[in-house]
Order: C-alpha cells, then sequence, then structure tokens
C-alpha cells in the first residue's frame, strides 16, 4: 500500500477531539464523515463524551479498539501534539491535522509544528496540514468526506489540490451546482509534512485522476518540483495539471505573505516554472473549473483546426473570435464535408465554417453536420453550440452529440446556453464524460489550452550542444575575487570566467597609465572604449567611466586621465585599477541581454531578451529556471514578440540564434556549476549574422559566498 | 408620448399572426403576452381562428375594434407587407416585426424589407425588425413579454439592446438564475426603421434605466453613433453602456458577415469608437453581466483606491491580484483605521489591505472592518469577500454591509463564494441593489471598469489649438491630381497640401536632368536623399528608387541616372517626372507615423504610432475615428506603450509631443475637409525635442473621386 493511501483511501478512521457540539469543527468533521456513508470504520476519540452522535467514543487514541490506518486531529497545537505521539505508538500510519495554530502565527506554534513532523519522520507517518481544511475522497469503495464541508461531491476524475483551506468550501459548492466529478480532494494547508509536489505524484498514479486541478500560493521545492512536474505532464501516462497561482502582482505577493508566513516568488518564477513544466496555467478559478472540465473528457487534439457548429450567429461569431485568440484556427472543410453539409442542412444555414444550422434545428440535423464535421480531416476538434430556440430540444441533441462523440478520437466541445431550458442536456453530456459550458467563449478557450497542451506534450527535441567548460579555471577565478572579499567581479574577471564557458568577448588590455591606455589602444587597432575598472564603482556609465569611440592612441591617453578624474570626483575612496582598453563592437549586430538571478528555494532564474527598450518599455524578456538544454533554449528565445527581430526583418539577414541557444545552455551550466554567482548581467551581448557568432559587450556579476546565500 | 413608447410601453397591443398551434412563434408570443400578465389590452389577429387561447380573435387589423399601440407581426414577408399596410391604416404607432426571411436572405427580401421600411416612415409608425426576437418592458405597471422567451424577467434598471436574437433567450435564463433584473429588452435583428443609435438615445432618457448592455455585431451610423454616445455616457445625466462586440478577429467578422449580409468594420474601428465614447468594452458575455450589476447601483468611484476586506485569505490574495491587474491600487489605510481595525479585530486578523478577518468572523467583525475602512479618506471604495466556514453568517453579513452602503456614496462590490451555502445573503444584497458576484476577480475587474468610467467622466480638458489652414489651396493641389486622373498624389504633392495643414516639410526640389539633380544638392546644401517621381511607381524603396546620405553634387548627378535607370528596368512603362531631392531630417529625432484609412458608414480612422519595428512587430498603434480635437489627439498619443519614448527616456530630452497633438488634430481637419483623401499615410514624421518641431519625412496619399466611394 503507497503510504498515502493510508489517508485518502483508510479502513479505519478516527476522528480526535470529535465533539459533541454542533457547530465545532470537531463534531462537524465527525459529522460529515459519518452522514457522508464512509465504508470503513469510524471512531471518535474524546476522553469526556461516552459518544459522539451515538457512536461509541473512545477516551484517548491508546484506548482504541484496534490500530487504525487515518487520524483526523482538531485540536490545539500542544494537545495535538501528544495526541500524535500516541498515534505513533498505536501504529496509525497517515494523519491529516485541520486544526490551525501552528507556523502560521509563528513563535511556539512553528516550534510545534516541528516537532509533529520529526515525530512523524521517526514514525513512518504521512501527515496532511495543520491549518486545512481536510480530504475527500468520494470513490463509492471509500466514501471518505473528511472535511468541513457537508456536500460531499459526486465521483469523478478531476482531483483538486488546495492551498487555502476556505476555497475549497466554496469550490465544492460550485462543484455541486455544475455536478463536476472528484476523484480525490484535498486541502494542504501549512503542508508542514506531505506537500503539492508529493501530492502531484500520488495523484498521477491515480487511475481515477484525469487531471489535477491545484491551487497554489507558493512551491515548497523549487528544482525538484520542474523535474517532477514535467514527468507527469509528459513522461509515462501524462496527467495535465491546471493551476491557478495566486499572488501574480507584487501587492499579491504581499498579502500572500501576511496570509502564510512564507514568502512567494515573484511571478516571472512562477510563469517560468509553469511553462518549463508544461502546467496549463489558468487566470481565475472560474478558468481552473473550465479547464479541468475539458482535460478531464482525456481527449487532446492532434492539431487546432477547430470547427464550429451552432444554431444561431452571434454565440458562432463569439466563438470565432475567442477561437481565433486562443491561438486556434477555424479549419477550412474539405470540398466533400461541404457537399455533404450542404445536403443535409437547408438553403439558409451556412456550411461554411463556422456551420449554422439555423434557429430551428433539431437534433438530426446537429447529427448530420457534427459527423460531417467531425470526420473532416482537416478538422482537429469541434465545439458545437446550442442556444434554446423554439425548436430546440436539447436533450435530444445531447444524445447524438454524445453518440458521435464515442467513435472519435477528436475532442468535442459544448456550449449549451441557458440554464434552465438546456439543463436536461447538459445532464445528459455530462454523464457522458463530455465537457459543457454556459458560454461559447469558455469552451474556445478551453480547447485552446486542450492544443497548448497537445504541443507541449509532441514538443521538438533538438540535439543538444557538445560543450567543453573549463570549470576548473572558472573556480579560481571566482574563489580569488571572494578571497579578496569582492562581491562583484572586475568586468575583465567576469569575462574570464564567461570565456571558461565559451562565450567570445572583445579584446581587451588594462591600462594602469594613460601611457599604457594610448600603447594598448594602438596594438589593438580599431575604434575603442575605454572602461573604468574600480571594485567601489559598479554602474561605470553613471560616473562618466565610459568612453566610447576612440580612434588612435593620442586620445586614449587624454581621455585616461578625464576617466580617472570623473572617478573619485563622483567617488572620491574609490580605488581605481585602471580602464580597460576594450576593442568597440561591430555594430551590424543586434543587441540582447542575458541574466541570472539566484532565488532561494527556487534556484537560479535565467532571463533572456532583446536589449534597451524592448526590455524596459515593452518588457519583452523571457525568463527560466535553470539547469535547462538546448530545448529550453530554444523555446526561451522563440517566445519573446521581438523573435523577427533576430529572424531576420525586413530584408534584414537573419541572426546567429543557434548562438544564442548555445550561450544560453553555457550561462545555464555555469550558474550550476558555481553556486557562489549570485546575480549575473550580459548586456549587451552582440549576436551578429547566422554563422558568425556574437560577443559579449559587458557583463556583470555578483558573488555571494555560500554561507551567505 | 415619445414615438419609442408605443412600443416599450403600449396601451393595447395586437399580435398579428397570433396562432393556434403551440410550437408556433405567432403562438407562443401571444401566451407570453397574455401569460405574463401584460396590463393593457392584447388581441389576437388571424383570419382563420374564432379565439386564441381563449381570446377574440380578429380576421384583420382593419376589423380590431379600436385603434392599438402596438403591432407584433409574425408573418412570411410578404403578408406582413400587407399588415404595415393595414397597420397603417389603422393608425397603429408602433410595430415588431419578428419574422426571419428579409435583408438577411438579400433578393426579395431585401426589397420587402426596404417597402415596410418606406410605409412606417411615411406614415409615422415606429418599427423594431424584422428579424427579433421582440421585446419586453418588465415593469409592474406594463409587464409586456412580446417575445419568444417563456421567462418574464424581474424589473431592475438594467437595459439590454441585442443585435443577436437567439442569445437573448440565453441571456434572460441566466438572469432569471442571477436574478438580475432589467427595465427594458429588445432585439433589433436587421434594425430596418429603429436602431441601436435611436434605443441608446431613448434608453438613456428612461429614468428607470441605470445602466444599458448591448451586444453589438456592427453600428449602423458612425459619425451620429460617437456624438450621441458620447452625449449619452458623458453628458447631463450620464448613462453608462457596456457592449460586447463581437467580430474581434478577422474570422470573427467573416463570421459575422455571413449571418447577418453585412460588412461589420475592422476591430481597430470600433476600438476607436469605444475609445471615443467612453463605452465600457467587456470581452465576454459573462462579463457584460458583471460589469452591467456593478454600473446598476450607480455608484462610481472618485479615485482607485480598493479596500479588501475577506474571511479567507486565499481568495483575498486572488482578489488583490486582480485589482492590481486591472488599474486599481490597493489603499493604504490611516493610522486611524488602522488602530480601529486593531481593537475590533482579533489579534491574528491581518489589519493591513487586504483586511482578513479571519475564518470564523461573525456578522459584527465585518461590521466594524467594512465600516473602518469605508470611511477612511484614502479609501474610494470597497470589495467584500464571504466564504463559507463554520462560523459564517452570510445574511447577517449581507444586512450589515447593505446597512453601511446607505450611507455611502462609496461602491461596495460583494463576492459571496458558493452558491448553495450563501445564498440567503446573496439575495438580500441582490433586494438591496448591491451588485454581487461569485468570484473575487470579477469584482475586483468589475470596479476597475466603475473606475476606467469615473476617469472618463472627468477626463483633462485642454485647451483648442487655434489653427488656420489653407484649404482652399489644398483643393486646388488635389482637384488638379483628380483631373488628371492620378489616384495617388506625388510626395511633392502631398507635401504640399500637408503645408497647408500647417506641417514642416523637408527642402525638396524636383529635378528632371541629372544636371539639376546636381546643383539642386549643391544648393539645398547638405547631406540629401534623392527620391524616384512617377505617378506608376508608389513605392519607391521597392524598385532601388530611393538614395540617402548624398553629400555632393557630382553624387547626385550620378545617382540621378541610376534611380531612373533602376526605374525603368522595375516598371519598364513607367513616366518618371525626375527625381525629388531633398533635404535629409536630422537624425536626432524619432520617427512616428500618422495615417488615415476611410471606410465606408463609418468615416475616416485615424493612426499614430511610433514607427518601424514598434509597429510592425509590437503593434503599438493607436485609431481614432475623424473629427478629433486636441483632447482626443492627447489621449491617443498618451495610449500607446512608447509613449516613454516620447517623454524623454534614459535621460534622453521629452520630445515635442505637442506639435504631435497638433499634427493629429491638424490631420483630423485635413481629412474631413477633402473627402477625396481616400488613403493617406506620413511615414515617418520626424519629431524632435520639445519646441522644435516635427518634419513630414515622406508621405503618400491616394485620392478617390467622391463619385468613386
Amino acid at each position: 500500500m503507497r503510504q498515502l493511501d493510508a489517508i485518502f483511501s483508510p479502513q479505519s478512521v478516527a476522528v480526535v477531539g470529535a465533539s459533541t457540539t454542533p457547530g465545532k469543527v470537531g463534531h462537524d468533521i465527525f459529522v460529515n464523515i459519518l452522514q457522508g456513508d464512509y465504508r470503513g470504520t469510524l471512531y471518535p476519540v474524546n476522553p469526556r463524551a461516552r459518544s459522539v452522535r451515538s457512536v461509541r467514543a473512545y477516551p484517548s487514541i491508546s484506548e482504541l479498539p484496534e490500530p487504525v490506518d487515518l487520524a483526523i486531529i482538531v485540536l490545539p497545537p500542544k494537545l495535538a501534539l501528544s495526541a500524535v505521539e500516541e498515534a505513533a505508538e498505536k501504529g496509525i500510519k497517515g494523519i491529516v491535522i485541520v486544526s490551525a495554530g501552528f507556523r502560521e502565527i509563528g513563535g511556539d506554534g512553528r516550534k510545534i509544528e516541528d516537532e509533529i513532523v520529526a515525530k512523524c519522520r521517526q514514525a513512518g507517518i504521512r501527515m496532511i496540514g495543520p491549518n486545512c481544511l481536510g480530504v475527500i475522497n468520494p470513490n463509492p469503495s471509500v466514501r471518505l468526506n473528511a472535511s468541513f464541508s457537508t456536500h460531499m461531491p459526486a465521483f469523478g476524475h478531476i482531483s483538486f489540490i488546495s492551498q487555502s483551506g476556505a476555497l475549497c468550501t466554496a469550490v465544492l459548492d460550485f462543484a455541486a451546482e455544475r455536478e463536476f466529478g472528484f476523484s480525490k480532494f484535498v486541502s494542504i494547508g501549512n503542508k508542514a509534512d506531505v506537500d503539492e509536489l508529493e501530492l502531484l505524484l500520488f495523484l498521477h498514479q491515480d487511475p481515477e485522476t484525469n487531471v489535477i486541478m491545484v491551487y497554489l500560493e507558493e512551491i515548497s521545492r523549487g528544482p525538484e518540483f520542474i523535474k517532477t512536474a514535467k514527468h507527469i505532464t509528459s513522461g509515462h501516462r501524462p496527467t495535465p495539471i491546471v493551476v491557478v497561482k495566486s499572488g501574480r502582482t507584487i501587492a499579491g505577493q504581499r498579502a500572500a505573505a501576511s496570509h502564510t508566513g512564507s514568502l512567494a516568488g515573484s511571478d516571472a518564477i512562477y510563469e517560468a516554472f509553469f511553462q518549463q513544466t508544461g502546467i496549463i496555467r489558468a487566470d481565475s478559478i472560474e478558468d481552473l473549473f473550465n479547464y479541468a472540465a475539458a482535460f478531464s473528457y482525456k481527449k487532446i487534439p492532434a492539431g487546432n483546426r477547430v470547427g464550429i457548429i451552432t444554431n444561431a450567429g452571434g454565440p458562432g461569431i463569439v466563438a470565432t473570435d475567442m477561437t481565433i485568440s486562443s491561438g486556434l484556427e477555424l479549419a477550412k472543410f474539405s470540398q466533400e464535408t461541404v457537399e455533404a453539409l450542404t445536403s443535409h442542412l437547408p438553403p439558409t444555414a451556412n456550411v461554411l465554417n463556422p456551420v449554422d444550422v439555423i434557429g430551428d434545428a433539431p437534433e438530426d440535423r446537429y447529427e448530420n453536420a457534427l459527423r460531417s464535421v467531425i470526420s473532416d480531416e482537416g478538422v482537429d476538434g469541434a465545439i458545437v453550440i446550442l442556444t434554446p430556440q423554439s425548436m430546440t430540444n436539447a436533450l435530444g441533441t445531447a444524445e447524438v452529440i454524445a453518440r458521435i462523440a464515442i467513435n472519435t478520437q477528436k475532442p468535442i466541445l459544448c456550449c449549451f446556453m441557458g440554464v434552465v431550458d438546456v439543463s436536461a442536456g447538459v445532464n445528459h453530456l455530462q454523464e457522458h464524460g463530455l465537457p459543457v459550458f454556459r458560454f461559447p467563449e469558455q469552451a474556445a478557450q478551453a480547447f485552446g489550452k486542450l492544443y497548448h497542451y497537445s504541443r507541449w506534450m509532441n514538443r521538438q527535441s533538438l540535439d543538444q550542444f557538445k560543450l567543453i567548460h573549463d570549470k576548473d579555471r572558472a573556480s579560481k577565478i571566482i574563489q580569488r575575487a571572494l578571497a579578496q572579499g569582492r562581491p562583484s567581479m572586475s568586468e575583465l574577471e567576469g569575462e574570464q570566467v564567461l570565456q571558461c564557458y565559451g562565450f567570445k568577448v572583445l579584446q581587451s588590455m588594462l591600462a594602469r597609465t594613460k601611457e599604457e591606455a594610448g600603447e594598448f589602444a594602438e596594438s589593438i587597432k580599431a575604434p575603442v572604449a575605454l572602461k573604468i575598472v574600480s571594485p567601489q564603482i559598479l554602474h561605470k556609465s553613471d560616473v562618466g567611466g565610459v568612453v566610447l569611440n576612440i580612434d588612435d592612441g593620442k586620445t586614449a591617453a587624454q581621455e585616461f586621465e578625464a576617466i580617472v578624474q570623473r572617478g573619485l570626483e563622483h567617488v572620491p575612496n574609490a580605488e581605481i585599477d585602471g580602464v580597460l582598453v576594450q576593442k568597440m563592437a561591430e555594430r551590424e549586430g543586434q543587441e540582447v541581454i542575458l541574466g541570472m538571478n539566484r532565488y532561494p528555494i527556487y534556484g537560479p532564474l535565467l532571463m533572456f531578451g532583446l536589449g534597451g527598450i524592448f526590455v524596459e518599455i515593452f518588457r519583452d524578456v523571457v525568463f527560466r529556471v535553470a539547469p535547462i538544454g538546448r530545448n529550453e533554449a530554444h523555446r526561451m528565445i522563440s517566445s519573446i514578440k521581438g523573435i523577427k527581430i533576430l529572424q531576420g526583418y525586413r530584408g534584414k539577414p537573419p541572426l546567429d540564434v543557434e548562438t544564442l541557444e548555445r550561450s544560453l545552455v553555457s550561462l545555464s551550466a555555469m550558474v550550476m556549476d558555481h553556486p557562489e554567482i549570485h546575480e549575473l548581467d550580459i548586456n549587451p551581448l552582440m549576436v551578429y549574422e547566422k554563422g558568425k557568432d556574437a560577443v559579449v559587450g559587458d557583463c556583470r556579476i555578483i558573488l555571494k559566498a555560500p554561507e551567505e546565500q
């Protein structure tokens, strides 16, 4: 038996803290399990009651007549700790602690929570919570409703993991209204032991779960998350994951921090996580439902060509708009399909996509239209819209749709508009597992997510680069800087480290005197740039420490003095190591930026974008968490809007995108090899025509000794 | 009595084509009026029935015992025409033609529709339809349900105009579920006589309408629409208008065209219409409901600072995210408010925004929190979130919210999550006119729209420019080109026309020989550009017809020959008028593009954006329909993302935005003065530092004689 089975499918359950007072959590949870018709044996534990709701109570866990699989603990922190200790002695395998007052209030609460986790780990007990709503398993052979909610949801194939307990009740309530069926339902609370990642793995192995919905505030483990979630969504027997992640905005992150006591990372990190793992992101709780309904149906389109069938023009147009906006296309029907539609539909019908079967369409007209459309090889799936009109037979139409759906692997998403008039049809579709939406936009958006997932599962796989890096040399340079107590490396050092990872740099020499500056400028034989070098001066331009386009040695020597003087004016005590004399980059290139910031829990976040205004005004940047390989680098670069500029814009030749891919992979290797690199910017990296490589224009590396991190 | 009152509030109604057969439209509409408890007198007209549903029938309109206000006609086109003729003779004031088969099928249908309209106009009858669902007025003193729908909606203060009949039924169905109240409900169908604009005006004057929702496929009258809708949304007694406009995508426009037989304009035009009229655009039918609910409440926030009160962390975070994404801010509470919250709430509560009153909050905790928050001067409105938890009293909480809401002008938007558990509270809020949403995102989004509307009503008003234009001279230049049968003006002519409207142009001379080219280049005394001039060559660069940066007369003379030769190679029969020798624009400027396209029905669409990649890759452009004044020009320029570049970016000086405003106003005047200008591009207009003006770099003007338009 898998460890979490003791929690989700226990043979016996004890509610520790079961109360006789209605309204108290310890009473309500006990009643919800009891009245939910739990298929195992249920024990109330209460030292002061002989029975709870007619069920014989036991004064303590140790006095239970047999070992139980699961203990639901509803007790204040200190008593909860004692109960866990007792449970360990009794041989209990799973625990759910519902009560609050632990890590989220800090101080003693946090301490007790840590002790409980230690005790569970020692005893081999798995624990959900504390500070959670509980768990629900509506499977007819289990029927465990160990939650605050009086509603046991219907059994189905969607599992839900929620980091917000309060949200769970509302979600169950909506689910009841829409007859949503669940496989497993779990509120993770403080996730002191079992966290979202472990649950994702458990649900991935659950044959009853077709799709996992998650409400997430923050993840607990960054690097493992990527590896595991990617495997779940695209490995053997892939399971789609749909997530609402709150804290998209800075204000939202602050609200989350004050709520859970943990600092959620910036949204860019989460966006990277989701991109890298194929997780579908929903923008709202309502979308979460809609997407889960579509995925639960288990039919993923092979392509993005959608056929729309409707009995009303307006909703057809609305669906068309959202189809296009969701990255899909309106299918072009074959001649054969058009002929079939023409022969079956009245003359006023529209036989092109969207097919309008006209307001008075009976079910057979839908049947003929859908059969023709779905069997067209140029169609990857269909959206069927029904509005209640005078001749509409919602149930009959639902029946023909369900019959056709059985015989095709192409997804058919339905939109039956209205509530009262169409409910018999909606129920029939749901009973047959077909996703049905209230508004045409929702069906089209959900289809867009199915297609997105299809592309993720069938994503391109390029050969990896064979890269040779000089990790040792880079380590030495880094260690030297750290040994000298310098948190930021000089540009020259930074470039040396980058060179160890295959980056090309501009020829440059450190001049310590004006004479050297002149000499070096002559020897480099080209327009050069002069840049001040001082550990105290990080932003060279701001102190007038950079002069570009110097053509001769004499000017270089003069500028050397001027630069040093300006540097000292701005930072009087700066130690000036000298002035870097650097060959100017060739102009024809395009500036791009590569960057990295290292975050606790999450890891190193890589950044890529075009330089200057593209980043600063249009925010056209993309993030990924290292390590990444070539395919992730390729997707990163392809996903910026400015990709057209890299591909050769307005007759300009395409740029060396392969080199950019290699650069990102090398950068990833570099930050993985050297955890001391805390922050890094290559700004700009000048990239040239295809085959002509790229060169580092400037770089900035901030170090942090591992012990400071 | 206003003309449309005969349609919406008739004293007596005849259903012409009333049928005795259930399921037929002529039967169902009659029954819906009858069973809807219509307060006037209802007559069925049917030549073959003695009575319809026990009501005495009359064989024809002329035999009705009295003149009636409104005739609902449910007859095929030819019979409908006869009925209209009879109605005119009988003195009927209003007609609704429900039947289809008119303009939308073309041919005879269109002809009959035109005849009906002519007859109505002649007789002073106002007509809704044909091809529509009907009209509904739920006011208790009228109770007219002249529609296909068996549901008479509740009476309320939202009016709905729909261009899709089928959508109406679904909307009524949803409305019933959410207890949405309507003032007037009308399906406009082919809008052969009464169109959306007239209805907007009528509903604006209707004291029972607080907000107008519209489902729109295309508008009938462009220029009047802007003037009228702007007056409705921001003149005396402003009425907010919320619109779903389908056909956002090209595919959607095509679907709309095949549906209604009319060509909907590109979405850019509609976006311009909505921006210029203060119409709130909803992205989906569901949003339409949500926004209308918020506006129906009639409280518009003075600013964008929102206070959030919640009994659950997760939904509070979700609301915070959407608050920020919707252009709002989280209010910063005053010291006094924080102290009041601290004194009223338990120690674990969060007294900063979002206020977390904790899961076990009874109604008085909500009351204290909301009272403190809403009276804070730094708060412009509140979002109150309730999730059903163990101690939650949804009704009690709704009561305290409603009590507080009466005494404040600040909007309070509620989100009661869940369906079953909170319904008593939701009902109470709705009865008191308070907007209540199902998900926190919806409340925050709706608040964003309220604020958007507040900004529209309080928009800035700059003094208009005093511009003097030489309209006559421009006319002469245009007429000369038209007289010569040339659809496109030469660059030189275009610049002359632009100069008549105050645009600065680069010094330029038309060289007819290589010698002249050399001479002119010397006389202009600066780097010049050479550009081929030929009526057959529109895209000069594509044929190698442009050479830039020529520094001396000799090179200019050589290039003259090369340009002419290349031109003739590409367009063998081109008549070459010569080569324009033009002073190069100064480099320091920023390129912007001004453009215009003239559309039938809609008018001249002005375009503004930054040049090159900004337009082509980032689509950072904005549109308005001429005529525009300075304020609209100002809003246009401010609304592009690249505005930061114009305001002075990275230490660069701010550019001459006032000149850009003036240029747009002048361009607007120019295209209004000269309807022969069909298309126009000024690309680039080089704009310089503030106070240093702008200069036309190149322009292209396409003419069309008015008779061709």
